[in-house]
This record gives C-alpha cells, sequence and structure tokens, in this order.
C-alpha cells in the first residue's frame, strides 16, 4: 500500500510538472503567433494594427478558448472551510486530510464576495500569474532599455519641456482624474450602484495616478518607422518614460497616504507626509539606480596592473552589466524604493559611463540582448493583457464608471499637454507648434504599467472594478489610438518619411534658423546643463571612463598622486588642459556640426529594431550630445584641436 | 475600520514583493561574486577551482548564513491542522480566519516524519525553488546550448563509440550502482539504520539511474581551455551530453516501473513495459525535438515570391529560434515526453539545417544569446546547488549510505569505462588509448542533471537519503575531480596546449598514419553515415535550407514541378547533378582536407567561451562533416568542382 501510494503521488506530481509546460506552451505559441503576425504585417505595411495589439488580439482569443473550453473540474476550489484554531494566515499551512498532510502556500486574502466567483477552473488559475512576476521580471528589462537606447542629446535639448510633462504634467493628469472619477463615484451613489464607503477620494486618485503613465511602445514604434520629426518624437518618448517612474511613486505615495480621521477630508499632515514621501522615494531610487551604474562603470573601467581589463572577456563583462542593472532594480525594491525609476536611471547612467568602457563586442552583446529581452518581455506582457480579460475571474464592469475613465482620461490628458505647452512656448523660442500638441494629445495610450499597477492589487470590489476599467482603457486606447496614429499623422500634417540625408542637407542650407534654435534650446536647460556638464566632463568621466581629459588637469593639484592612480593611461591621449572651459563658452559651431551628425543615415540592419535603432549613433558616440562630438573629433583628427578651441 | 484594514493588506502584500525581490538580489549576488572571481582566477590562471566549483561554494556559505542568521518569526507553520470536511486536497484552498477568508495554494504532499522538520523559516522555504523551475526554465538553455554547439565532424566520426558509451555505459552504470547500492542497504537493514520495507530495489535502481548522469560542464571548459587533444574531447563531450538524456529518459522508466506484486522480485511484464517505455520515450523525444527543428528550419527558409525572407527582420528570426527551440522542449513535456531529450536533438537540427538560413546578423546573435543563457543558467543552478546543502530542510545523511554511493558511483564508472573501451577497441582501428581511458574515468563528475533529477521528488525518507547523497557526490566530484583535472592531465601525460597550427602540420607530416586513421573511423559509422549522408544532402538539406543541389536533380522527374517550387533559387549555383554519389565513394582525399580544417585556429575573441567555441567553425561549415567542406570547396573556387569528382 504505502508502495503503491507513493507512485500515485509521483505519478500526480508529474502531472504537475506538465501542467507548468502547458501554460509555458500557451506563452510561447501566443508569442510564435505575434511574431508571425509582425512577420506578415511588415511585409504588407501594414499600420491599422500594430504588434502589440495584435499580441492582445491574440491573448484576448486564447483567453476566451481557455475559459469557454476547458472544464472546470475542481469543484471543491469554491468552499470556505472553517479553521477556529488559527487566529491568523501562516505562510505555509499544513492540513492532514484522510491520514496525509497536505501543504499549502499562503496565496492572498479574499474578500467574501470573492469567494462566490471562486469556482473557477485550475487552468484559469495557473494562467494568472503572480504579479511579482510582473514587476521583478517582465518590467526591469522594458524599463532598462528605455533608458539605455534614450537618445541623449535630443532628450538634455528639451530637458526642461519633458521633465515639466513629466511631472507636472502627471501631477496634474492624476488630480484631475481623481475629481472626475470622484464626480462620477458620487453619481453612482446617488443612482444606487455603489456604497458610499466602498470608495473613496484616495481611491479616486489612486486610479487617477496609475492611468496617468502613458505606455511609449506602440506609438513610438510607427514614428520610428515613419521617421517622424526628431523633436515630436523626443519629447514624446522622454514624456512617457520619465512619467511612468512619476506615475508608480505617485501611485505608490497614494497607497500610503491614510489620513487619521475622515478619509475623504483633507489631512495637511499626512498630504506633506505624502509629499515628502513621493520626493524622498524618488530621490532614492534615482540615487541607488545610478550607484549601481556607476559600480559597473568602475567595474568595467579597473585597469590595476595586475589585472587584465574585464573587457577581455566578453561574457564575463555582459553577464556583470547585465546582473548589476537588475540588481538595481531589486535593491531598490528591496529597499522600499522603486526599483522602475532605479533601473531607468541605472540604464540611463550605464549607457553614459559603462558602455564607453565596454568591449566592441560587448557593447553589441549587450545592446542586442537588451534588445531581445525587451522585445520579449514586451510581447509578453501584451499577450497577458488579452488573456487577463476572459481568464481574471473577479472582473467588474460597471458602465458608468467604464465612461467616467474614458472622459476623464480624455480630460486629464487634454489639461496636461495644451496648457503646459501653451506655458512652455512662452520660455521656448522654438515653439511646440499646434499640430505637435494634438499629435501628443492623441498618443496619450495606456500600456503595460497603468495595467501592472491595477493588477497589483485587485482584492476589494473598488480596486477590482478600477483593474477592469484599466484593462479596457488599455484595450481601447492601444486598438483604437495605436490603429490610428498613421492616420492622424496625415490629417495633422506632421513631417513624415524625414530622409536624414536630405534633412541633412535642409539644416545646411538654412544655416541661420538652425543657429537661432540652437541657441533657444541651449538658453532653456542651459543652467542646469552647464553646471552638470562641466562637472561631468572634469570629474566623472575620466574617473568612470577611458575617455575625457586626464584628472591630473582637473583635479587640484594636491590631488596629483590620487588622480594620476586614477586616470585611465588611453585618457592622456586627449589631453586638453585648460580647454574645457574654454569648449563650454564655445560650443556654438560644434552644437551645428553635432546636429548634423545626429542625422547619419542609421544602418540598414536596424530597420526592425522597434524604437531605438536611432538611438544607436547617439550611444556609440558615449557623451553627453555636445562632449561626445568633441571626443569624436580629436579622435578623427588624431591631435587634440587646442588651436581651434584656445 | 474597513478602510483602515485594506492598507495593512496592502501594506503587506508590498512586503511581500519585496520579498521575492530578496530572494532574486541574493541570486544575483551570488552570481556576481562569481563572475567576479571567474575573471580573478582567469587573471592568475587558477586552475585547482573551476568557476563551478567556486559558484557552489559561493552558495554554500550564502546557505549557512541563511540558515543561521535569519529568525524563525513564522512558529505556527509547524502545526498540522485537522479538517474533517474535506476529502482530497485541492488545488486551492479558502480558509475562513477570524471571519478573513484567505486563498492557499497546494503545494505539495508531506510525509508525517517531516512535518517535524516543518518549523524551518519563511526564509528558507523561499530560496528552495520549485523543481518546475529547473526542469522548465533552467535546464533547456544548458541542454540546447550543449546540442548547438555539438562538433558534429568529430562527433559524427566517434558516433559508434560515443553512443556505446551513452546507452550501453549509461545502462551499465545504472544496474552496478543499484547492485551495489542495494547491498549497502540490506546491511542497513541488517543493523538497523533502515526498516525493511522503506528502501526497494527499484529505489536503487532509480538512485543508479540518477546518479549515472555525468555533468560535461567543470571538466570540459578545462579541457577546452587547456586544449586538449579533440579525441579525448570529443568521447567526453559527447557521451556525457547523449548520458544526460540517457539518464533522464531512464530515470523516468524507472519511477514508473511498478511490479504487480511484490516490489523487490522480478516481474518480466512490467520490466518489459519499461524497457518499451524508455525506447519509446526517447525516440517520441527525438521525433519532437527533430521536428519543431525542421519547422523552424522551413520558416526561415521561406523564399515565397510575396514575403519577404524573415532573416531580413534579424530580431523577429532571433525570437522565432528561441520560441520554437523552448517550444519543442516544453510540447515534448506536455505530451509526456521527456523534454530534455527533445531539446537536445532541436539544438543538433538546428545547427544542421536552420542555422544555415540565418542572416550573418542572426547567426551571431543566437549564438551569443545561447551562450549567455547557458552561461547564466548554469552559474545558477551551481549556486543554487551549494545554497540546497543548507536551505533544504529534509536532508538525511546516513554515512553508510554515503560510503556505499561513493563506492559504487566510482565501481560504475570503471565497468562502464573500461569494458567498453576494450569492447570498442577490438573494432577501432583509431584504438582509444589507456590514459584517455583513465582521464575518460577521472572525468566522471555528477552535476546539475543528477541534482535535477534527485530533487524532483523528495517526499518519501528514501528519496531525502537519495537527495542529500546525490548533492555530497555532486559537491565531491566537482571539487575534488574538477579541480584535479589539471594534475590529471599532467599526470597522464595527455596532450594539452595542443596548437592547431602545429597540429595542421604534424598532421600533413604523417599523412599515411592519417590515412589510415580515416578509414578506420569511416569504417566505424560508415553504415550509418552513408545512408542517412546520402538522404541528407539529396532531400533534407535542399528541402529545408539554401544549400545542397536542387531538388530537381534528386528527385525523380515526375516530382519536378513540385521540387522547383521548393527549391531555393540560391541552390542551382551549387549544382552537381550527380555528382553526390561520386564523392560519397571517392571522400578519402576530402575527409584528409576537412580535418585539417577543423585546425583552423579559432578566433581570439572566442577564448572566453568556454566549451564550445572550437564549435564554431564546425556549425559555419553549416553541415555534416564531410559535405560541409566539399560544399565550402565549392564556394570558395566559384565553380562546383564537376571534373575533379566526376
Amino acid at each position: 500500500m504505502e508502495k503503491l501510494k507513493k507512485y500515485v503521488s509521483v505519478k500526480n506530481e508529474d502531472h504537475f510538472y506538465h501542467q507548468g509546460a502547458v501554460e509555458l506552451l500557451i506563452f510561447n505559441f501566443l508569442l510564435i503567433l505575434t511574431i508571425l503576425t509582425i512577420w506578415l504585417f511588415k511585409n504588407h505595411r501594414f499600420r491599422f494594427l500594430h504588434e502589440t495589439g495584435g499580441a492582445m488580439l491574440y491573448g484576448l482569443v486564447m483567453g476566451l478558448i481557455i475559459r469557454y473550453v476547458t472544464k472546470s473540474p475542481d469543484v471543491e476550489s469554491g468552499t470556505v472551510y472553517e479553521c477556529e484554531k488559527l487566529e491568523s494566515g501562516p505562510s505555509t499551512l499544513l492540513i492532514n486530510i484522510t491520514n496525509q498532510v497536505y501543504e499549502y502556500q499562503y496565496k492572498r486574502e479574499i474578500s467574501h464576495h470573492n469567494v462566490n466567483d471562486h469556482q473557477g477552473n485550475a487552468m484559469l488559475q495557473k494562467m494568472t500569474f503572480d504579479p511579482s512576476i510582473f514587476f521583478n521580471i517582465l518590467l526591469p528589462p522594458i524599463i532598462f532599455h528605455a533608458g539605455y537606447s534614450l537618445k541623449k542629446r535630443h532628450f538634455f535639448r528639451n530637458l526642461g519641456s519633458i521633465l515639466t510633462y513629466a511631472f507636472l504634467g502627471t501631477a496634474i493628469s492624476c488630480i484631475v482624474i481623481g475629481l472626475i472619477m470622484y464626480g462620477f463615484v458620487k453619481a453612482m451613489v446617488h443612482i444606487g450602484q455603489l456604497k458610499q464607503w466602498e470608495f473613496h477620494f484616495t481611491d479616486c486618485l489612486f486610479f487617477g495616478s496609475l492611468m496617468s503613465a502613458t505606455d511609449p511602445v506602440t506609438v513610438l514604434a510607427i514614428f520610428h518607422e515613419l521617421n517622424v520629426d526628431t523633436d515630436l518624437y523626443t519629447l514624446l518618448f522622454g514624456e512617457s518614460v520619465l512619467n511612468d517612474a512619476v506615475a508608480i511613486v505617485l501611485t505608490h505615495s497614494i497607497s500610503i497616504y491614510s489620513p487619521k480621521e475622515n478619509p475623504n477630508a483633507f489631512d495637511a499632515a499626512a498630504f506633506f507626509q505624502s509629499v515628502g514621501n513621493f520626493l524622498g522615494i524618488f530621490a532614492g531610487s534615482f540615487a541607488m539606480g545610478s550607484s549601481y551604474a556607476v559600480v559597473t562603470a568602475l567595474i568595467s573601467f579597473m585597469h590595476l596592473t595586475k589585472f587584465t581589463k574585464l573587457c577581455e572577456f566578453p561574457m564575463l563583462e555582459t553577464g556583470l552589466f547585465f546582473l548589476l542593472s537588475w540588481s538595481a532594480f531589486l535593491s531598490a525594491e528591496a529597499a522600499g524604493l522603486t526599483g522602475i525609476v532605479a533601473v531607468l536611471f541605472c540604464g540611463v547612467t550605464q549607457a553614459h559611463y559603462t558602455y564607453n568602457n565596454l568591449s566592441p563586442d560587448s557593447k553589441m552583446r549587450t545592446k542586442q540582448l537588451f534588445e531581445f529581452m525587451n522585445f520579449l518581455a514586451e510581447n509578453v506582457i501584451f499577450c497577458y493583457m488579452g488573456l487577463a480579460l476572459f481568464t481574471f475571474q473577479n472582473h467588474i464592469f460597471n458602465p458608468l464608471f467604464i465612461f467616467g475613465a474614458l472622459v476623464a482620461v480624455f480630460v486629464a490628458r487634454a489639461s496636461n499637454i495644451y496648457p503646459l505647452s501653451f506655458l512652455l512656448n512662452l520660455g521656448r523660442k522654438q515653439k511646440i507648434p499646434r499640430n505637435f500638441q494634438h499629435m501628443m494629445m492623441f498618443s496619450g495610450l495606456r500600456g503595460a504599467i497603468a495595467f501592472a499597477l491595477a493588477i497589483r492589487d485587485t482584492d476589494s470590489q473598488p480596486q477590482q472594478m478600477m483593474f477592469s476599467t484599466a484593462l479596457l482603457m488599455v484595450f481601447f486606447t492601444v486598438w483604437v489610438f495605436g490603429g490610428g496614429t498613421t492616420p492622424m499623422l496625415t490629417w495633422l500634417q506632421i513631417r513624415v518619411g524625414v530622409d536624414p540625408d536630405e534633412d541633412l542637407k535642409a539644416k545646411a542650407a538654412s544655416q541661420s534658423a538652425s543657429n537661432l534654435d540652437k541657441n533657444t534650446t541651449k538658453a532653456e536647460s542651459a543652467w542646469l546643463f552647464r553646471i552638470w556638464y562641466g562637472f561631468d566632463h572634469k570629474y566623472l568621466k575620466p574617473l568612470l571612463t577611458h575617455t575625457g581629459p586626464p584628472l591630473t588637469s582637473t583635479l587640484p593639484e594636491w590631488c596629483n598622486p590620487v588622480a594620476r592612480l586614477l586616470t585611465s593611461p588611453s585618457a592622456y591621449g586627449d589631453q586638453l588642459k585648460d580647454g574645457d572651459t574654454v569648449y563650454i563658452i564655445n560650443n556654438d559651431e560644434l552644437t551645428e556640426n553635432c546636429d548634423l551628425s545626429a542625422h547619419i543615415p542609421v544602418p540598414a540592419q536596424d530597420s526592425t529594431d522597434s524604437i531605438q535603432a536611432t538611438g544607436k549613433e547617439d550611444i556609440q558616440e558615449g557623451d553627453l550630445g555636445l562632449g561626445g562630438y568633441k571626443l569624436q573629433l580629436q579622435h578623427t583628427a588624431g591631435q587634440p584641436q587646442k588651436n581651434s578651441l584656445a
């Protein structure tokens, strides 16, 4: 008997393994279908449905099949058992059933109202994966890649505007959505669809903050394919990347905002605590991400006499790069900060410093690795969103709430983009034109981050309603707006098919106009830029990379012994002495050249890389815009251009 | 109150996320340490401790820290609760505890004797990850990579010997270990350390089969670094790769061998059922793996007029390649076959057909991707093995059993290698010399597969004892034998530092001896080789790749319309008409040339890729040894060499 029992248990467990394989196989199958569809679309130049929309569609169909075709054999799952002896839920529960002990793992708390929905089948439950997989495994590569492939020069030229849209814009959007939703919730309470105590103003703000995270994937992929105007591209990319970070921290701050007494009343102390929280978490995450990148840069830079450089072992280098970047995310999460923000700035910093120290082989390896992981993670998330519509078992679709969300999202986007653009245009000499503003308004798609934030906690009824609504908003915006991007570009008469070569000639012809632009954008970010650039170029670059002037010339004289130790031997080749300061002042003509260099045609092989192919030449320059170009000049000329600069 | 409760729950859940991050962070930290150590070792040319040994050591130390430093706050976990209402364990359990419903997920059955060990802390439990992650995620890349980087020419030249060692050798090893262990178990029962009914002969055989899986990683990495004799390298690599596959299927067959009556008596019917099972599962897995690879080859080969070739989108191509290969594994598992075997042969077939259709960019991308995944997965597994020694909570270390295992493993390895080498030498003209045999004997390290098979089920006491013992054997063999490889090579006077250039000259000088060798090895595998080669070259290659003669010349005339449709336009350039048959007969001089070509120096950038760098030129030839060289000749000559061959 004992024997028999053992084998039965082995077989059962085998069955469990196969189940794990089946679920992964379903995802693989969906991804393969998506890839084949993308291939088909690329052939026929379809643009009315983007690949992410396709992935969602396949997920949807698969969810439908799983829901209605697979049986529900596990009837007992819906029953609630009493256990008087327990006082709280332990993480592991051992239960004696007919003389056999079974181990159960704590999963979550369930509200009483959800218990009835719980008679679902095991397949559905298995297809619903743990939100922590989302946060710890699928999101980091996407966000890191966004940071790593950031077009730094363009980004920093538009830094002021981007920061305004990201911080102020997200705050506006969050508050506007919160207010409108609060109105709708009041109305729902009035007509009896909702009980008064269920939905507070903080819940509305929570919904507002999660719906404020816009998704760059779909629109920017189309922009990239169509070679849309670079400034519009940069504004949108920068906004949506930073805006995700802001929305995540905001959501976190709101979720821990707990006023002492009446949850609907305003509590100044709690509010300022939340604001403080927001700032602290943001700054902490930024510091965490950057410091990991700096450590990576230092390791890859090590040139102590005893050691071969790490870059002679591309596999180790790639591995270390990958692991340290992921650790930035995980450490931030473990420390109670926001991993997404950390990994974003880690990516930016890695591209700025570490990338310069890598061997050519590793440069390509890391680039391709992150690209590939980004591609896979993105498609998995969109497939999963499609699946979730049918496999998630506690959806609450409330038509009034959904309609309210639709209105709120539009109004919020409008009151974010138009007033801020107006304000920014007061300061900018190179205005953001009307059609750009309309396009930015139209490009407010919701995607992975909104979904991930909503799925993080779906226990209470308001949370379930918010999740279901957020999911529908993602579907709606990705399919309708994603599909409408190409017609909208035509309709708004935005320059598409900007041939880099022609653009280069055009810019060269309109020299004066271009010069005006440069001065404008420089002025816009100059105060921030100059300080940072000087510090970075003088101290950080030489310390962390093989480029830049040697530290012996930038540090005070008494630091010389240390400086000599820390400077890369190759840096002396670039020695410029006091050229830096001169350079920062006289950089107008260089900026011009530099801007031209940004339009060097992208190698053909990159044509399929969704967002970031044009980021490539940026990274290869490996410097903050201007500085990078200067160093390039030196490299090609073979000699430091002391005379021309001094 | 309701409000407050919700926020408390949110915070709890946040805490759970951070926990997930902490565990991943620990692994990241271990891997980073390992990489830095490898770097250090590579610098100092340390070879007494290989990187895998280092990874295990770090895992061990970390396990020690986690075990004894972290507290055990969750006292309730050890208590068993009664539940009379339940009759079997449902997959999800809802429990009402003080008016709050908690959801619990089924994890496993626990034997009564393990319940007391269960007061462990939550951290330990979290660090012990689900064995299905091992099987579904960590093992496939390692095995696929082994198949993908197989040095086909050398492998096929030694095919007969490798198959003998792998199939017959593993069977011998399994039976010998099983018998010896049964003797020790009897002794343990005799002195009262074990009860009669606990440990059957089938359990001993099970242990024998899992301990028969040898690990190629550590030794072969050293071999590669030292440029050890290619024949020895190929024999060991081929043996250990195939031997893993055989051991896995064997373990599975034994675990489902359930004699009707007395479990210790021999039941012929059940035995033959197991043998049939073994053959069926092996053949089925082989077919599953190969067919996925063929599908991939077909997709990547598609050249219908309407479609751009897939190879113009390297990202999609890489993605499809990756997903289809993984699907081969998952489908086999889902179908009740053995995924490891499927993914191994999928890798071999992908390298043979699909690789030829890839764009140069994708060739490199896939190669680097699989290399990287292999590198990470390998180090994660070795770290985890180190961790498991302290984090696994139900170890049973029985000194007698461990001693028995040590003896059994040695005797089994000896009775596998020496008699089989003797038999093989009767047939081989190029004998396997004594020192090679000793080295093969010495290289019987146990690694990831043995560990994975043992951890798959650790519920009963015999299983726990087997797991603990297997783990110790892995430690012992990796540290002692892995570390002793270099001294052993010196002591056995095996040629190391074989400079490919010099080897080439030496071979050219001893032309006659070499010719003799060729004939021998050819004769050894000729009967299998010729049939397969002819079929492959005539039909499969033209159908699945852009190389080989056009199908129009190899298929009967009435198939011409179909053949024309299916042949790649580029194949006509290589048209040879009946050259193939001639070639197969006259391939002596080509074999000679071909063998020389194998010693072309490996590009320097590959020096850190552990096992497979020398496999590179093999794959780039993209053909079964001889054939590949012929096609290369044609390509370099620009014209088909009709005259010289006909």
